[in-house]
């Protein structure tokens, strides 16, 4: 047939009973026909633990030492996933990132890939070879180790699907596939046999995190089919392509929620050119990550500007802001670190008017008060109280019958 | 000043605070104006671990993907040791054997250094960096990744310090340094300031293993300076270097002993040419390492040949002997495997004859009987049994005044 590239992160391989399930799952893959590429992350909790390790060392250890102690994670995995194939009498082959030609700029910890190099790997897939490549690792052309920081195992996944022009790229998980929202929330919510790329972004941004963003957005570019599945049973998961025009009918394919957020609002700043920029280019520096952001006037004069961010980075937001508040001369910060973020995401939207709208029906209708409001192509999110986000979900479940297929 | 090659074993970096204790030293020699290049060995009983991690997936883990998996011990420690270094306020990197330049054969598990290439290594001394390179480990010209076999370490740093022309490789022990025998056993023993390859190669390999013997074999031919010290505290240990004729005036320098020792015989094998190479091939074949050879002749056509091999291999020996009792028609097979290995030995041995006799004779005085005798030009050997070991070593001791300088 053709070649199949198969991703298993930490948790299907945590200890050696795991990587025998999983080498004869990848040995079926080889038995249907398949040329077959496996690419494996770091045993279960081993990559906190190392990082734990290096803590004790250095406060701040450098990104180049960190790459190369990190590394050795998935160079274990690798090794001992070989050495399971082979004892069922496969051959195998382990490859660092290094040596699966996957080569990375200089920027350790954040590696990007910038070209593979698949010569040894078609070599020795010809020769029958079963292939295990580490995972979320690179070289640089002077032999430097860097990692690729997030999304790691599944970008390199997509990343040498595209190299070798595989058939998919599948990538095992915990669950069944993508779903129109989180089952435990939704009792009803149902499987997606499909869904496209920009919206499985959404999803995966919005907090769905099946799969990491980067890899779906390398998956995008290089056209490459992914398909997410269970690594318990062979159901079928969930296949993430490209949809053609015909398939955007479906208007709504999934509500996406994050409780995770916090907002922070700056009141009465003035209304001109380069207080936005001031604000927003202060919390880059600082390497917060801003997610929505929403301005109103008040006065003709002056500028309300609230924006949320993760939880996790609230504090530190909250900080800088209480510095701008008094350089800007501003009137005050209002900050909430229990709101949440629930989404409506579907690639039909674009040319379906009134999805906003019954959106902010649903919500009404549940009771449930919208605090900020933020739109994109394919998504409509809003900004509600933490408590509500169960009812909201729920609501918008029903009210785009996505129960229903 | 010059440059100086440090290896630390895995007990000395078996966790952080040990890590840190080792940079400290580290830094020390550097302080002293060396350009200081480290080798460090996977920390304390990681290895083993590992080991045991694969035996759980395979009984019979292929060569390559051993080295894959143990390599990444050693790789785990210099970059621990590197952040240990950099967090100090010094400039450090960690090599990988490959990155080191350390380029081997293609025998995984055992490769040989084939070549350093020690321009890298040579820019970063330059820039005042203080390098951390893996032990144990190295690279094929196609990128493989090898481990050294035994030795594996010690080798590394003795090798570097050959291609860096360093001016001592040192190597850090949990011992003072190379004493004339073992203190545990003869209070009186006495550090020696000085010792030739030659007979720290006989003190190694009978059991005094404080350096592995193909790092000794090594530094002798390449003329590399060792110096075997205390990880603990500053005083200088043993130098291990070559011995000018004028030095060889001293007869016996130190006792050996080896109590893993089986002796073997094969009574009336028929006096005629190829028996010793039968026997001795056969158990080549079986990858037994057989030490002392004796072979006495009775009745004048047949011989009783005896020999030695280690307590780990003895029950294996003992049956090929078995197997070839049969095939050569001969007439028995003695066992023995609670006897031990007592030597002396001593460069100056080879110029000052009646040594052997004056050994003899101290075995006598003490009541200890001599079963097989072994002599080279360095060293004389007896074995004795098991239980009267300590009477004998503290014997020789005293007869040879090693106590004195």
């Amino acid at each position: 047939m053709g070649i199949v590239v198969q991703k298993f992160g930490g948790t299907s391989v945590a200890d050696p009973e795991c990587i025998k399930r999983v080498a004869k799952k990848v040995i079926q893959c080889k038995q249907q026909g398949n040329d077959v590429v496996v690419v494996v992350s770091a045993m279960g909790r081993s990559t906190n633990q190392m990082i734990a390790l290096a803590k004790e060392i250095s406060a701040n250890p450098s990104p180049r030492e960190m790459d190369m102690l990190l590394t050795t994670g998935e160079q274990v995995t690798i090794s001992l996933m070989a050495m399971a194939i082979e004892d069922l009498g496969y051959k195998a082959m382990s490859f660092t990132g290094g040596q699966a030609g996957i080569m990375t700029d200089e920027f350790f910890g954040k590696g990007k890939i910038r070209s593979i190099d698949t010569q040894r790997m078609k070599r020795k897939l010809d020769e029958g070879v079963i292939l295990v490549v580490a995972g979320f690792q690179g070289m640089t052309t002077d032999g430097e180790i860097t990692t690729l920081g997030r999304g790691g195992s599944d970008t390199t996944a997509v990343a040498l699907a595209a190299a070798l022009q595989a058939d998919v790229c599948e990538i095992y998980t915990d669950v069944d596939g993508v779903y129109t929202t989180d089952p435990r929330v939704v009792p009803e919510a149902r499987k997606l046999d499909f869904i496209s790329y920009d919206e499985m972004l959404e999803m995966a941004s919005l907090g769905a995190a099946v799969l990491q963003p980067r890899s779906v957005e390398y998956a995008k570019q290089y056209d490459v089919k992914i398909h997410v599945r269970s690594s318990f049973h062979d159901q079928e998961g969930t296949i993430v392509r490209e949809v053609s025009k015909m398939e955007k009918n479906v208007i709504v394919n999934g509500i996406a929620f994050d409780t995770r957020v916090a907002k922070i609002t700056i009141n009465g700043v003035p209304d001109i050119p380069g207080v936005a920029m001031a604000i927003f280019k202060r919390l880059a520096k600082e390497n917060i990550n801003v997610d929505m952001i929403v301005q109103s006037n008040h006065k003709g004069e002056l500028n309300d500007i609230s924006f949320t961010v993760s939880t996790s980075e609230s504090k530190m937001a909250l900080q800088v802001m209480e510095e701008l508040n008094v350089e800007l001369k501003a009137q005050g910060i209002a900050f909430d670190d229990t709101v949440s973020k629930v989404s409506i995401v579907g690639a039909g939207m674009q040319s379906n008017p009134g999805v906003a709208a019954k959106m902010f029906e649903a919500l009404a209708e549940a009771d449930v008060n919208i605090q900020m409001i933020s739109t994109s192509e394919i998504k409509v999110s809003c900004i509600i109280a933490r408590d509500e986000v169960q009812t909201a979900v729920k609501a918008l479940h029903q009210k785009f019958e996505l129960e229903r297929k």
